[in-house]
């Protein structure tokens, strides 16, 4: 049996609009036939989801053919709300970790979470996280992998990771609205498969190079889609470190870091996953999948399947890493 | 012995400034004791070089300690140029292209060359392609990843890629100034380490969804850095590729188009190499140093030992692709 950590939540239902959100960018459901519904953002059709975003006896249906005992939940990404005013931000931000505890009540062994904080301003996010264990059963925060544009290495971001740590909470940084669009060429919708990895990687290295892991040696820290580029870059950034000086003055050594954070095993091919396990150790990967989501991975518990792992690296990956990344070892 | 692909060169001195070009952007060379000189971009130091840059001798015995047969010499991706006027550019591009041509001149069995064009204008670019093998015996063209914020796979520059096609001159492409530095954190100085390897894989993604396989079947198409960011989100584009019938449409198998460039092993680390060679296969990897710069590989070549190749996919990885790449097979 394996944990999936990378699994994604749609509320059934929304708030109604706080009077000071602008009306473009709140979400509501367009319910339809079937367990469908529309997930508009103001009057844009964002994406057509199922039951399977709500209905935890639907999702424990699932798990049980995949041969997952547990799923990690997490906000869908566009839910995030980084460009809502912060209020409006908060308010999503309680309704959908109101919803996730929901949906964790209903089956607590089967169901952890990872909620979300209106990190638009990290004061008010760092404040927040004071509810995640006690009211919610949360065991973590996910976060973007930008945040309006700022890396979350970025010390802007200081006292939510420092809140974070002192409260035990795991942070899941998950690909978000990457820059660069320009540089995409061909047909629409190559985001998700070109700059989503891209973007992942930058805010890894950012972790690197704002040094957070000494600053909060404590911290869990997790990266969604195996780190993105983070496996092709890490060999080129240690090396730099190596031959420069301010650089190793500035930060620790990248590899050693990066060896400390998790990774999920979203990558689409064996060969990477059983790369990213020599980059960054049998004791940090661990399952995702992205479900249920179109751009997702099936069968994630089998990529780690014939690429040479032991017995005990295998429960590592499959459950042990998960744990301890959630603190419930 | 071994052919290093990617290895710059640096003209002892420039010539004067054409009279339109902006002052603040034509590089000089200020000769200093020891064989030095500073490359003075305009009134700004941008780095200090040595005859390494521009002595065919020196280069040549340190060939001989390294190993080398041959080195496939490419302009300091600085001098690229493709900011200034296209006039000037012109003049610049040629001036290199002649220093090149000098270096192979003095040892023809120890150099090739992939020179430079002034690809702020395509069309200007691709008549000036008609020279590079005639006057200069010049086998390719160096290539930014981005030339000025615009990838290598946009439609903008088909007149260039059609007429090195038609010529049977090589494409290499090379990170250069990268987007998304606003999204670094920490010291200066980490664009090289962290944003070269995601710009020449946004680059390199371009080329694959922007069908430029389909579009010049023969063309021969390298990317530095082992192609960055590549590696790590192929698999996903592929896994997009096959769900989604609109790329389906707009162009081919993404590992497919991949599996037909070519990719130097200037990535710091051998199990990186092999994983790049399982990838994109072992007829698509070459040797590459960037020599003589200090963010350069040392014993490139060795990078390819102990990683499980055969005799055979040896030649291949240290000369042969190389060869077949350069169009001197």
């Amino acid at each position: 049996m394996a944990i999936d950590v990378h699994c994604h939540i749609v509320p059934a239902d929304f708030p109604d609009m706080p009077c000071n959100c602008d009306p473009g960018i709140w979400p509501h459901m367009d319910h339809r036939p079937k367990d469908e519904a529309m997930v508009m953002i103001g009057k844009r059709e964002f994406r057509l989801v199922d039951n399977r975003c709500w209905d935890p006896q639907r999702r424990m249906k699932d798990m049980d053919e995949q041969g997952l005992d547990m799923q990690v939940l997490s906000p869908m990404p566009e839910l995030l709300s980084y460009w809502m005013d912060k209020d409006s931000g908060l308010v999503m931000s309680r309704h959908v970790n109101g919803a996730m505890a929901k949906m964790i009540e209903a089956a607590p062994k089967r169901f952890a979470g990872l909620g979300m904080v209106p990190l638009q301003d990290p004061e008010l996010a760092a404040k927040e996280l004071s509810r995640f264990k006690g009211e919610w059963g949360l065991s973590g925060i996910e976060i973007g992998s930008n945040i309006l544009g700022k890396s979350p290495g970025d010390p802007h971001f200081a006292v939510f990771f420092a809140e974070a740590e002192r409260l035990g909470l795991s942070v899941f940084v998950h690909a978000l609205h990457p820059p660069a669009k320009d540089r995409l060429v061909g047909p629409p919708r190559l985001e998700p498969f070109v700059l989503f990895p891209m973007d992942v990687g930058l805010a890894a290295a950012s972790a690197i190079t704002g040094g957070l892991r000494a600053k909060y040696p404590k911290l869990r820290l997790g990266f969604s889609h195996g780190g993105g580029m983070l496996a092709s870059l890490i060999h080129r950034l240690q090396n730099g470190w190596v031959k420069n000086k301010p650089l190793a003055e500035a930060f620790g050594s990248p590899m050693e870091a990066a060896r400390t954070f998790y990774y999920d095993n979203v990558v689409f091919d064996r060969r990477l996953v059983r790369h990213l396990v020599d980059v960054f150790g049998s004791t940090q990967v661990f399952v995702g999948s992205d479900y249920p989501f179109a751009a997702g991975q099936d069968d994630s518990p089998a990529m780690f399947d014939g690429i040479g792992l032991s017995e005990a690296e295998k429960a590592d990956v499959l459950r042990n890493n998960a744990l301890r990344f959630l603190g419930l070892g």
